[in-house]
Order: C-alpha cells, then structure tokens, then sequence
C-alpha cells in the first residue's frame, strides 16, 4: 500500500471548482492548502485577509507536471511544503531527501515534510530533521485520505496550541501520523467518524513508546 | 539504494567454506551468525561451548529459497532474526512485518529486527515494537555492508553492556543504525577504517535529537 501509481487524473467537478471561502474563515490563522490546482490554491490564499500565522500546501505528480509555473508561483507564498516523498523528488529533480529539501527551500517554504506511506514522515527544516515512523497496524484497510488526515492532524495540533517552535512541530508530525494511521484501519471515513479525542492522545503517547530510547 | 535486485549468486569460497572456530571465541556469549548457508551457521553455533547469551541470525533470499528446511532448523536455535524487510516477507510468506514477526516467532526467534534501508529499522517483539529511522546522509556513497554493520553495530552494543533488556535492546538498535549510517558515507570499509569512538557516541546523541519529541 506505500505507492500509489496514477493511471489517469479526471478531475470531475474540480475542473470548474472556484472556491469562495465562506467569510468565517477569512480570519483563519493557520491555512492547509489541500492538493488542487496551484491557481486556486493561491487564490484560497488570498482571501484570507491577513497573512497567516502558518500556510502548509499539498501537491501531486498532476500539478508537478502540468502546472510547474502556477506552482512554482504559489510556493513563495507557503510557508510548510507536505508532500509524497515520490513527489519531493519530482518536483525538486533530487531523490535524496535532505538535497530536495534545499531545492524547495528556494522555491519559498522553510519547512518539507515529506510523508513516506508506510515508513512514516519526516520533516526538514535549517535546524535539521525530525522522524516519525508510520504506526505499525496489523491490519491496514484503506490508505485513501491518510495523507490527507495527516495533514489534519498535524494543522489541526498546531493551530490548538498557537505555537511553531521546533517542539510544537515535532508534535504536530506525530499527531500527523496519529490521524493517518486512524484513517487507514477502516474504509474511507469510517474509522474518524467515531475517533474519540482521549483516542487520538492514547495513540500520540504510544507514539513515543514506538520511538523512545535513553542513552 | 533501498533496493537490492539480485541477478545471480557465486558462492566462491564460501561453496566449500567450512568455518571452524578459534578456540578462544568459543566462549563467546553474544553470537552473530552472518548470512551464509543455515547448515553452517548452525555448525559454527555448535562450536561454542556454552548456549551464548544471544545468538542472532542473518539471511537472504539465496538460503530462504534453496535451502529453506536447513534455515528452519537453524532459527530454532536463536534469540533474533536480523534480516531486511523484503526478506522478512519472503520468509513469513507475509506482508505485514507485525504478522510476519508472528510467524518468525513460532519459528524460534523471539525477537525480529527488520532492517529498512533507507527507512530505518524496526524491531517487535511480544513486549511491543522499536522504530529507528535510517540516519539522514546529503551524500551515501556505497550501501554495501550497511547491513552487517548495523548487526555489528546492535551486537557489539549488547555485547559490551551485557544487559537484554528493552531498554538496551533500543539502544543497540540506535548503535546498530549509527555503525550502518557510516559504514554507507564511503566506499567499502573506508570510512569504518578510520571512525574513532567519540564519533560513534556522538552520531548516537544526534539520533536521539532524530527523534524526540515531549507530548
């Protein structure tokens, strides 16, 4: 389940799709700009009046190729690249990580976190790097939306907490990895429908069990 | 680099090699038997006097394939299996390394360290798992032997504490990623020639930053 090959892209109704954002959100502090086209990405972004705290944007292989330039354009204005690490290296033409990283950098965000399936995340930044493996599940249902719920969780975890030091990032990747590794143990929604909070923070300290280690 | 493709295999010397042990290592208590055919590891495992206080074991798809009940009967008779994730599979005939390790375990290891590449490793046992992230490198130069000196790495770590609980078993998983994260930086042994302890500790302290994060 750790690679998705694309056989064809039909955009359905995302060809038309010009979203308004409602004037509620046009306060919003913290901005995850999910994968769609790097145009309307930019345009979302622009309608959130000032700039926000932290914008993240999610892209793929479609907009890479296709739309290089609105991407591009759209990138100096985020501030966290979340991507496939497929798709780092696609669009940065590096496959090592860490050299990917410094490509994306001057294309505008400071932050990659590079999402890699089943191997977990990892997160670069000029104070260096962060690991979290995948949650090891027995099971695995359904990998749709799992990065997409990683993406919700990690935005999610640091627009609650109001912080972006190095610390509340960290934390961010694994609350990240917490709601990916829900997602995928039931088909489509089924698993978050009923995800309870004290659940998501049982998992997150089951976490550091996975990754803990003293000198 | 993650991936190894095997064209095909010369045994050379190994073909007719048939290890006979110093005297003074036949005492040893922390025994590593690297991959070679099951029939002589279990041979060199005989050799030491006194059942060691952990014996590990390494393979590849060469043995699993050909000579599958041999390796049966050697992994009845040590405490972890030391093998890369694609072979794990291979031999548990699973995907998923959780239930792959379950099918290791009624085999005789009570411990699976499956080595990821560039992804790291992960260790299970009935106590839980241990995810170490690979160490990350702009430029690896050469993956030979980041294996065995990830088992020489966890081994001489366990070796020189003499101590099998979790907690020194994680460590030796951090020491073993230390030892196959140099081993890669150049060609052959090059880099392992000249490494100096401080070196070691100090890659070691650098994981832990990999990796920590406070809830």
């Amino acid at each position: 389940m750790n690679e998705r090959v694309t056989l064809t892209t039909e955009l359905n109704v995302f060809a038309a799709f010009k979203p308004k954002l409602p004037e509620k959100y046009r306060n919003s502090k913290y901005v995850f700009l999910a994968n769609i086209a790097p145009d309307l990405q930019r345009d979302v972004l622009q309608q959130v009046k000032v700039r926000p705290k932290l914008a993240a944007l999610d892209t793929m292989n479609y907009w890479i190729e296709r739309t290089n330039a609105e991407l591009r354009e759209t990138l100096k204005h985020v501030d966290i690249l979340m991507i496939n690490d497929s798709e780092t290296r696609e669009l940065s033409s590096e496959h090592n990580l860490l050299r990917a990283a410094k490509h994306i950098f001057k294309m505008g965000p400071t932050t990659l976190v590079a999402k890699r399936g089943e191997y977990g995340a990892m997160m670069v930044d000029k104070r260096g790097v962060f690991c979290v493996p995948a949650f090891p599940l027995e099971e695995p249902h359904d990998p749709t939306g799992a990065g997409d719920s990683f993406a919700g969780g990690f935005m999610g975890y640091l627009a609650g907490c109001g912080d972006k030091s190095d610390a509340a990032l960290r934390r961010a990747m694994v609350y990240g990895s917490v709601m990916g590794s829900f997602a995928v143990e039931k088909f489509g929604l089924d698993r978050l429908r009923h995800l309870k909070r004290n659940e998501i923070h049982a998992r997150a300290r089951h976490f550091a069990k996975l990754t803990q280690f003293k000198l």
